[in-house]
């Protein structure tokens, strides 16, 4: 009980048109809804109503990042701990949001606000409940992941902004970084048995560093990089492995400047996983696994 | 909480050397711990003590297959659970079974004798849990693959033994094949969270068909598939892909007779996923989806 | 010198729309040109007019297998050698045969009718020749092969036959199964430094085995497996691999039967190599080595 | 007739310990033989003596790059037209160069010295010629390539340079990339029928840039970026895309800083393909198509 998974992930975009154009036809997610200022993706093997909305806004920004729990009951449950926290929780009602029912919100020590919701749209995937073929259509535009898997945020104090997250909202650590006084640099946190779920590292409160898509394998890997090429995308790093969580990867940057990533692989830690420490002067390779380098680019820019 | 995933699986052979031979060479486990009549496996990147048992008996069969639970709680919980449905429930000590702490046994309606296990004893796995490289050292022997993924027995009264996974254990449906009067033909069911963690098939009670290992990609299927061809390995079926499960698979035989399978893919069921339902006239292509085949081989051998 | 790749099939289909429909929309190729009873595909990657050609029959057959040859001069010179062969040799001319210039025809000892070419109309492949991606355009249909590969025919003498490729037209053995009295049951031979254009196999003489496409590799077959089974396309064998050439591959048929193949891998023979032997009693594993079994289906029909 | 592939990389280094230490156990090579000074290495599927001899010297540098001829009279043909062209050549006799007969050697225009060669000692693959396994032994060390590739030298005279490998040696070209002027800044070069056996890039006489092991797909990349990881060794660039012969690649260095690349892919180019043009606004892709940029360290690292 509680905590599910990330659910979806809400940002700003100056330019609704292009970002569309790009999540669609370079991502290859579909959309389920429009409104006025906002346009709702998601992946073809998601069954929820969306994994990502974009409101415009004439600046770049997170809105806020939607995790979903396990049971009706577990909202209540984490309002209360969470305002026991101190965070002040705003119950949103069914109707507010798109594509989902009663949620909250809050705002978590590193300034980002976060949201729990259990009761969302179903939609269905793209592949239905009957006999359904075990691959989609042939022919997806874009890199078509099935689903969205993690996201990581920036917090200037990371070891507060996981006490948060371990004690009041229940998730576990799998790596940590720690500099040469023991300090956490960076931690990487699960609740749904995958490697990450969110991940924390040292930078400005409230801002977002990427958000990631699964991908099935190291070829589907290189499937991305070379339609990301094709269609003249920035990469920043990739495609690569990492040392944490030991996931093939690429990082790029939609067209508003915003980070992506496309990953796989990883393991599968038990709840009482012993988490994996990393010192400093192995962040390097922590980081990207083949180059063995602290890319300042990818270390400083951020949403 | 309650049941967490499949722990270890404890078979008899006739011949304890060779089919060791066969697991640490060929399947490329690494033996943990011997007794007088028995032999204990793990993979590489499983922490606990083993996932497999091989014990010396002139008949080959299935001794029990174990569940480790999330909690030490839930162990109580469980008992209560599982003598109320009108099974008789043993505990096993604490040292009377090699690497592990206090159990339970009971035999499930199908007949097959199954256990629950918290206290496991934590040997970790070849990488540690300090800056670990995300893979293992180049050149480990055979398959070698990360973990134990999953099994399939058999049960006279599918939709029976359904029910006690499902109501007693708290497992999720996923997948079911139905027959033309609506009855189950086969259920696949989870609780860790992964497509399945254990299927049950219509067949002789008491049962066995297989038991799985992951494998991390396609690419490292058709590896398994050459390191059987070299040691002139039988293959039931495969490299190919499931239609149920969407997973790639090989099936073979260890030297016994015993059928293994190597499995990756499939998807990431929420815990309230609308389970798929096959219809019997599709069930071929459920089973193998690029045969289109009920192979009455797979079907009709069993340990 | 002398004769230099596999150019392209000709072959009879009764139902010419229902042949174009899988060849282009399964398949993958494209349509390059059109006449009364016949329609010319090739492959994305290929820069000829055609590699494969279907013409309306009542009766599925092979009308001919065409090869190209490295320079004008060499037609004269081979035309020479296959008549003092005692082969009848036909002039066709330019004007007479679509996407081509002057070839010549003759029937070869096993009884089909092979044409060698050199004059060929380019049409360019789909990427170019100016700072061309490196990649075609995301979301080509179907399997889309970059390029034909080879082919395998039948003959009752096999020897004979090998030696018409061998001596009079310069193709090398790479790989060869002799039955228990050392007589030829199968032959691989290649011109363009791969390790085969084309395979002969005793059988029913002017019979063809199949044609195949090359694809890039192990992940690109399973994605041909994939598009097949979506389409309820038949698949003979596989995805497995071959001992003899150590390719991977899929055999499947076209909606009228006809065998087509998807191969990759291989090595890269010296047209000095020294020829590999496989026993008859090896055959098996030489066909499929996962499988290691001579599949009644696979050596009796034939187009 | 005439030159047929690249047969083997003649280099100096300082250390013969540590540089065998890593082409056996990181790059995963055999030894063949070892004199008081050198040491000669092939890949597990080459048939040949050697493909790389490394000699001790106290600077490191390249000796030679030998390229073997289809038949033992092009030698004679070939000598004539280089001294024709204006170079020296020297025969080398039999027993004056370890594992081969008679050579001839000459400076090509850009300074290197070449040799040519037919008559090389046969020492036979890993698998042998009779019902062999279509895989390697599982378990080999390190990257294991089959074979080596290609090379890629300096030259001060691209044009130049190229002159001489196409027109006196019969090398034909496949891409090129021009500058503003329309003058060569780089070549590539094939005569086996691959898209390239050597390129030729702006930069100092003499110098060499890398030479190349083949890999089978873009799985055996990820497994090298693995190995040269976990051996910390540094990555040049990659895993990653060449615009140029559309392949992919990881680039390198040895412990004494010679540049290696491990490369898969590329297409089939005819005798008569007609080359493909970069303009050098579009280099930057062309070399590496992901990152789209002139790496400074890959265009001036050399040997």
């Amino acid at each position: 009980m509680g905590v599910l998974r990330l659910a979806h992930v809400d940002v700003r975009t100056p330019d609704l048109d292009l970002s569309t154009a790009y999540y669609t036809e370079v991502m290859g997610l579909s959309v389920t809804a429009r409104t006025a200022d906002a346009v709702y993706f998601k992946c073809w093997d998601e069954e929820d109503h969306h994994s990502l909305r974009l409101r415009y806004n004439p600046r770049t920004g997170l809105d806020l990042f939607s995790f979903r729990v396990e049971a009706e009951d577990d909202l209540g449950a984490l309002e209360t701990a969470v305002e026991r926290y101190g965070c002040h929780v705003t119950r949103v009602s069914r109707g507010e949001s798109v594509g989902q029912g009663e949620s909250l919100r809050f705002e978590i020590p590193s300034g980002q606000t976060m949201e729990l919701v259990w009761d969302v749209e179903r939609v269905g995937n793209l592949l239905g409940k009957r006999s359904p073929a075990p691959v989609p259509p042939p022919g997806l535009p874009g890199i078509a992941p099935p689903r969205l898997d993690h996201m990581l945020i920036h917090a200037e104090e990371v070891a507060e902004t996981g006490s948060f997250f371990r004690d009041v909202l229940g998730f576990r650590l799998t790596e940590q970084v720690l500099d040469g006084n023991g300090h956490q640099l960076g931690i990487w946190l699960q609740r749904s048995g995958r490697v990450h779920d969110i991940a924390v590292v040292n930078g400005p409160n409230g801002a977002m560093h990427h958000w990631a898509y699964w991908l099935d394998d190291w070829d589907q890997v290189r499937k991305a990089a070379d339609i990301l090429a094709f269609n003249g995308v920035q990469i920043d790093q990739g495609p690569t492995r990492h040392g944490v969580t030991r996931g093939n990867t690429i990082y790029f940057f939609d067209p508003l400047g915003i980070r992506n990533e496309v990953f796989t692989g990883g393991y599968k830690p038990d709840p009482d996983f012993e988490a994996i420490t990393w010192t400093e002067d192995n962040f390097g390779k922590g980081l990207f696994y083949y180059e063995n380098v602290l890319s300042q680019r990818f270390l400083t820019m951020h949403t």
